[in-house]
C-alpha cells in the first residue's frame, strides 16, 4: 500500500478499510511509516472524522499492536470503568476494590495525572510502596487470590496507541473523536473485558464542555466497544464543581479511606454506586453495604498489601505527606455556594505543584485542597471554602486570586 | 513561540501573522521544527487554506530562506514566465530567446517534469553537454552578454520551498492553492523580477481540471506577486491535447527548432506570442518578426553555446536520440479529430520511459510521440494520428489501448 494515498483518501473525505488502517498502525508502530506521514493523516481524520467501521479498526489494530491480557478459561468475568477525567475524580480507588467484593476480576490498567485531572497512579503512589509496575503474571495471579490489580500501561500494552499519542501531542491532532475513542478503547480493550462502565464528564473541569459533546464522545465509545464484542455502557456526569471535598494526590487517598470505611462525601458515593451497578451483577443495596460495612475497605487493604504498599498508612496519610502550610480560603459574606469552579481549582493544584505540566514532571503529594464545600452549601461569614495545603507561602500566594474567582457565594 | 500552537491556531481556522509563519519556515529550515510538525500544519492549511496576505508572508518567507538574485544597477527589467505545466509544453523554450531579443534580460529559473507534466530542464538536456547547473556569478555574466540564461533550481534559492515541497509529496499536502502558490512564487521572485507571466492551464492535462479553478489560481499568484512588488499577469490556457505536435524531450526541441526557424505548429507560436506580449516592451509584430526571421533562433544558439550545448546538434537532435521502434497510430476511420487526450498522452509517455514517476528517476530522452494530429483536423482512414517512438516492443504494446483510448474521430 501506499501512504500518500492513504493519506489522501482519508484527506478526500473516503472510508479507509481495516487493511489500510492495520497497515497505517503497524507501520508506524514499527517505524516503517514515519511521524510526518502519520502527523499529516492525524490532520485530515481531524477534519475528516472517521465512520464507526473505521474507528473500530483503528481500535483494533492499537490493540494488536500489543500484548492482550490472556486469561484462563473458566475464570469469572472481567469488568472495568474507564473516565475521561477530572478534578477530584478518585472513583477508581473506592470502585476498584468494591466491585472485587463480587464475584468478577477488576484488571484496572490507569493512567496518569496530566493538566488540571488527576491521575490514579499518581494518587496511589502517594502510599507508600505501592508497586503500580506489575508484570502480567503477577497481576493474573493477583487477580486469582483477590480479583483486582490497579497498574500502569506497560510496555507491551498498545504501543501503537503510546506512539500515537505523543505524535499527536505535539501536532495538534489531540481533540479528534475518533482518535480520543480509539486511544481509550484501545487500551480497555487490551485488557480483554467482558463489561466497561464509561464516566464521560462534561463542564469547566472537564475535557468535554457540554454534555452534548459528552454524549457524542460517549456514543462513539460505546459503539466501538459493542462492535468489538464488549458489553460497555456509560453515564454523562457534571464536572463544574471538583468531586467530593478533597483534590490532591495524598488528600484524595484519605477521603477514599474515609469512604471506605463508611463515610466521606455523597457525591463520590453515588457516583462510585451508579457506575458500580454497571458492570457489577451485585444489586446497588448490595454494594452499598460492602461500602457501608467495611467489606469494601478490607478489600482496600489487601489490594494495597499485594501490591507492596504500607496499609499501615492509609489512615494517617496526611501524615506521611504533610503540608507545610495549611491555610484557609474564607467566605466574605454569608450565603451559599454559587460556584466552586472544577477548572480553576485544578489550574491552582497544578500551581501548588500537585500535577504535572508536561507528561515527565513530577508532583508533591502532599499538596492540594481539603474541606471544600458543595455547590448549594451554606456558608457563615469567615466560615472556610476550602483548606488550601501549600508546600510554601510563595505558591500559597500564587494560588490565593485563582481561588478568589473560582468561589463565588450568592 | 510554541509551534502545537501555531498548528493549532491554523486547524481552528485562525490567520497566521508574518512573524509566526516566518518563524514556522525558519524553523523548518534549519530543522529546528521536525517534518512531523510541519506536515501536520500543511495538512491544516490544505483545510483551512489561508488569507492573501498569510500567503504573501508564507512567500517572503520562503524567498528569505536563500539567496535572491542580486543584480548590478542600471540593468535592464528583468522579466520571466512560469507555467503550471501539461502535455507538450515547450514554450520556454522558444520564449526566453524570444524575449532575450528584445532590451530586457531573462532569468529563468526552470524545474524537471514530474508525472505527465515536462520539464524544460529535462528537454534543454537533452541537448549534448547543455549545463543547467550554472553558478549565480556565471549566469549573471551570461545575462550581460546575451540576456538569457535557462538554469535549474541552485541550493540556494528557496531551500525552504524545496524541503516543504518533498515533505507535502509524501504526506498528501500538494494541492493546497496557498502552498501552490508560495512554491511558485517564491521561486520566481527569488529571481528579482520586474514583469512575470504566468500560463495557468486547466484542462485533463493539466493540474487543474477547470477554468475556474485554474482562474483562482492565478489569481492568487497575480495577488501575491503585486503584494510583493511585481507585476503579475496570467493567460489561462486549455490543455486538453497536447500543445504542439510532439511529446518527448528530444521531439520537442526538435520542434522548437523549427520554431525558432521560422515554422512549427501555429498553436505553440500563437502562446509563445501572446506570453511574451505580456511582459515585452516590444510589439506582437516586431515579436512574430524575430521569430519569423531568424533572430529569435540565433538567441538560442548563443544560449546552448554558452551554456556549454552542442548548438550543431539542435538540427539533428532526433539522429542524437533516435528512438529503436517509430510505430504510426493509424486513424480507423476517416472524419475530423474529435479528441486527443492530453492527459492519457502524458501517462503513455510515461509508460514508454520519457518522464518520470518519481523525482529522481531517469528518462529516456528519444521517447514520445510526434506528427500529433490536432482537434478539428481531419483525417483518412489509414491516415497516421501520430507516430509512437518506443525503445522497445514491449513498451510501445503497453501504450496502444492507452492511446486508442486517447483518440476519437468524428
Amino acid at each position: 500500500m501506499h501512504v500518500p494515498t492513504l493519506i489522501e483518501k482519508k484527506r478526500d473525505g473516503g472510508e479507509l478499510t481495516a487493511e489500510e488502517i492495520a497497515y497505517l498502525v503497524s507501520g508506524f508502530t514499527h517505524g516503517e511509516i514515519p511521524d510526518y506521514q502519520m502527523s499529516a493523516w492525524a490532520m485530515a481524520v481531524f477534519f475528516r472524522g472517521m465512520k464507526p467501521a473505521e474507528t473500530k479498526h483503528l481500535t483494533r489494530a492499537m490493540v494488536e499492536s500489543g500484548r492482550v491480557l490472556d486469561y484462563p478459561p473458566g475464570t469469572p468475568p472481567k469488568v472495568d470503568k474507564h473516565s475521561t477525567g477530572g478534578v477530584g475524580d478518585k472513583v477508581s480507588l473506592v470502585l476498584a476494590p468494591l466491585l472485587a467484593c463480587d464475584k468478577v476480576w477488576v484488571p484496572m490498567i490507569c493512567g496518569r495525572g496530566l493538566g488540571i485531572t488527576g491521575g490514579t497512579l499518581d494518587k496511589l503512589e502517594s502510599i507508600p510502596g505501592f508497586n503500580v509496575h506489575l508484570d502480567e503474571r503477577r497481576a493474573l495471579s493477583q487477580l486469582e487470590s483477590i480479583g483486582v490489580f490497579i497498574i500502569g500501561q506497560t510496555e507491551d500494552i498498545c504501543p501503537a496507541d503510546r506512539k500515537l499519542y505523543a505524535l499527536r501531542d505535539v501536532t495538534g491532532t489531540i481533540p479528534s473523536p475518533p482518535l480520543i475513542v480509539a486511544s481509550i478503547m484501545s487500551k480497555k480493550l487490551a485488557e480483554s473485558l467482558d463489561r466497561l462502565v464509561l464516566d464521560v464528564k462534561f463542564g469547566s473541569g472537564a475535557f468535554m464542555k457540554t454534555r452534548e459533546e459528552a454524549k457524542r464522545l460517549a456514543a462513539s465509545m460505546t459503539k466501538v466497544g459493542k462492535l468489538m464484542g464488549v458489553k460497555v455502557s456509560y453515564l454523562l456526569t457534571p464536572m463544574d464543581q471538583p468531586l467530593g471535598r478533597a483534590v490532591g494526590n495524598a488528600l484524595e487517598v484519605a477521603e477514599c479511606v474515609e469512604i471506605l470505611q463508611g463515610g466521606g462525601p455523597a457525591d463520590v458515593i453515588d457516583l462510585v454506586l451508579d457506575l458500580a451497578e454497571q458492570v457489577s451483577t451485585a444489586p446497588r443495596p448490595q454494594l452499598a453495604r460492602w461500602l457501608a460495612d467495611g467489606t469494601a475497605w478490607r478489600k482496600f487493604i489487601s489490594l494495597v498489601y499485594a501490591q507492596d504498599g504500607d496499609a499501615s498508612s492509609l489512615e494517617k496519610i496526611a501524615e506521611v505527606h504533610p503540608a507545610p502550610i495549611i491555610h484557609p480560603l474564607l467566605a466574605q459574606t454569608a450565603g451559599s455556594v454559587r460556584k466552586m469552579d472544577a477548572e480553576a481549582i485544578g489550574r491552582a493544584w497544578l500551581l501548588l505543584g500537585g500535577g504535572r505540566q508536561t507528561a515527565d514532571g513530577t508532583i508533591d503529594f502532599a499538596v492540594g485542597f481539603s474541606g471544600i464545600k458543595k455547590i448549594g452549601e451554606r456558608v457563615k461569614k469567615g466560615e472556610s471554602l476550602l483548606l488550601v495545603h501549600a508546600r510554601n507561602e510563595q505558591t500559597l500566594q500564587s494560588v490565593l486570586p485563582l481561588l478568589e474567582q473560582a468561589t463565588e457565594i450568592a
